[in-house]
């Protein structure tokens, strides 16, 4: 299985490795291509930096995507570079997931349309204008809607992860994978208190 | 405040970036940056590159520290090279902090001796052999000791890093990082059923 992590200036550290720490387990089953506009080292919200093996030219198709988010989605959005890397890489793929505001830069590609998904809950008004198609859910702290797996916030990202593992292989892989990262799986995609800590419920 | 953090080949993608997302939200009182024995592109234990931007003979002095683990520790544990630099960056800093097995790197300089600390559940009795002077604390999320806080395993940094945040700062700034990150911190520091799943209480 070949995975692709996006990743863009302005990418938020955890929405990135969160998952790729979860996925990366699947050391038998996967290899990890971390795929930039350019090759080389891409700058973080946070600071340090990601090294991009992979550019959006190098022509390879993925079984699974990871879409993080990040400031850097505010402008990432009108990156047809990028929007159009992700809708071929996106429709090539067998399962497709985003993390927080990553989820405005599938909308852009219009896949989303007529699906359910969620996003950061304290960016969640503007990424609803990102795609208006899409029947964005507050309260979740991630949506499967096909084969498309969207997450909230930063570390729901890991929680989400886990569900695609899940759905991948099977639902005590995913709970080996978090025993040994001594993480606390939030097995319920619809246990989120955050909608309401920022007020959309 | 200047925060170093420590990459080696085989390190651990979320030990590194779950705190670097908690500490980096500190984006007007720290800034990041990530060191190795030399700058340049340093793969993790799951394939994902970290680029280092500093080499231990760039000479900087740090604040705050982070080490993360990762199967490298194994062989690092005898590169007097790296040792070396942590322990003279070690005696500087104000914090110093170790995820996972990382804490193998910090008890091999001899700084965490006759001092509690704690480490990955997994891999306990291993770390054990590196630091045999250290008390070493099987059931435990994070240890704090003086100017040293040691986590758990893998996830575990990001409530370790949470639990810093409010020593250099205070709570509520630590919980207001927790919140946008829409991360559930675990701040009691003995709530650690990790201990129990890996047979070592």
């Amino acid at each position: 299985m070949k995975l692709a992590a996006l990743v863009f200036p302005g990418f938020e550290l955890l929405d990135l490795y969160g998952p790729l720490e979860m996925f990366g387990m699947l050391r038998e089953e996967a290899t990890i291509s971390v795929v930039a506009e350019q090759t080389g080292a891409v700058p973080s919200t946070q600071g340090p930096k990601a090294f991009a093996d992979s550019s959006f030219d190098s022509g390879g198709s993925y079984d699974l995507l990871l879409v993080p988010g990040g400031l850097g989605t505010r402008r990432e959005v009108d990156n047809q570079a990028l929007t159009g890397w992700l809708r071929q890489a996106a429709e090539q793929a067998k399962l497709v997931t985003t993390v927080c505001t990553g989820a405005s830069l599938l909308a852009r590609t219009g896949l989303l349309d007529g699906r359910k998904a969620t996003t950061n809950k304290a960016a969640f008004r503007w990424v609803e204008t990102q795609g208006p198609a899409v029947k964005w859910q507050a309260k979740a702290r991630w949506v499967e809607d096909g084969k498309y797996f969207t997450s909230a916030g930063v570390s729901a990202g890991m929680d989400m992860a886990l569900a695609a593992i899940a759905r991948l292989f099977d639902l005590e892989k995913a709970r080996a994978i978090a025993r040994y990262a001594e993480y606390r799986w939030s097995e319920d995609s619809g246990d989120d208190p955050f909608a309401e800590v920022h007020g959309l419920v």
